[in-house]
């Protein structure tokens, strides 16, 4: 019986992300679904991104938690809109919370949404929420072995970046290992090593931001293959 | 329609817990079911446990992942027993996968069966898996502010197990923070600074996996509350 249920979840879940690409097309806004385990660093990501391109780019932020308004009060001190949504116990964003967020956001003259999805690696990943693009966030303190062990987020997503860098030298992850097994996964994956902390590597970033941006504007973004 | 579905698949679940407690009574065989985000460090854990008190007690493991057998591998080379449940992407371990699993275990003279289950702060919480006790484990580079944002695993564990003590010089985690906010939400909880990786405070988990284990030999271990 559980099959079946969880058939049509995803199917009401498919049609609702369709009204949330309705609302973001109009302004052509690139929409980025972000998604890792707890503590990879997705908040710190976006403090860093929403500070560093504040002069170049409007942007907001969907924020999932399932308590907490913490992370929304973090991006919002970098004077970029936040929307924060609780998910009351839930593992998962979908897009019918997207949608009720949407109405809280003012859209006009947006550039990019990012969405920080629960810290999860599993379930996130089946719920499309309307996005251009999934984001996949590693930190090298979960260990090389990741993308192997969680396939399906690094075989859906479009970039990866591998967070937390600095602590290289005091873990046991092997950059190659890890890399060499998500792009096996997904030839197209574009990769980045970077520290988030200290602001390493976001530059390479920042390019593909800026290219997935400008693809986004001239209509030349294909929708996420799922 | 959605909630209905969910609350008859946890009463299900609990029947099939209440076997589970009845291949292990027994024996007395004290079950203990490890729960973390990705790469806490549950296998690292478990090799470190399986070896240095395998002269004390006979233990085996069940390891839950979406996919590969690495981790069971990983255990079974400490001499220990151990069987692989893939999940094939769901997000947790149910009571149901335990009962398979314990076919495939010899249970005579077990003194200690760990379940570790996927690598997931949120799912694996809700579902009993016949188990005397849930454990923590929570990785310092996965930030202090994890304990109130996921605030369900570490109301319910008995101990929480603060990992990678190794890395502290390198993150930013509060101690005291962490550990604040998880006693609050639970006053009995047990709480362990270690580093799997060098062996760094192992001693005080290996003193209460004894008096637990005694516990359960003497029929003084009262049900995990849920």
């Amino acid at each position: 019986m559980q099959i079946p249920v969880v058939r049509n979840v995803l199917e009401a879940n498919e049609k609702l992300a369709e009204q949330v690409r309705a609302r973001l097309d109009p302004g052509r806004i690139l929409a980025l679904n972000l998604i890792s385990s707890p503590g990879a660093g997705k908040t710190t990501l976006l403090e860093r991104t929403l500070a560093d391109l504040s002069g170049e780019f409007r942007m907001a932020v969907i924020e999932g938690d399932l308590q907490t308004d913490n992370d929304a009060r973090r991006v919002a001190a970098t004077g970029a809109q936040a929307v924060q949504i609780n998910t009351e116990g839930g593992c998962h964003l979908n897009s019918s919370m997207i949608l009720q967020a949407l109405d809280n956001l003012d859209l006009d003259g947006l550039d990019i949404l990012f969405i920080e999805n629960v810290g999860n690696l599993v379930c996130p990943v089946e719920f499309d929420c309307g996005e251009d693009a999934k984001i996949a966030l590693l930190s090298v303190a979960e260990g090389d072995d990741k993308p192997e062990k969680y396939p399906l987020l690094f075989n859906l997503a479009r970039a990866m970046l591998l967070n937390k860098i600095d602590l290289l030298p005091h873990v046991d992850f092997d950059v190659r290992r890890a890399r060499d097994f998500a792009t096996r996964l997904n030839h197209d994956l574009a990769v980045f090593e970077v520290s988030c902390r200290n602001g390493q590597g976001l530059d390479g970033w920042y390019e593909w931001l800026r290219a997935m941006r400008q693809a986004r504007r001239q209509g030349r973004l294909s929708r996420q293959e799922r």
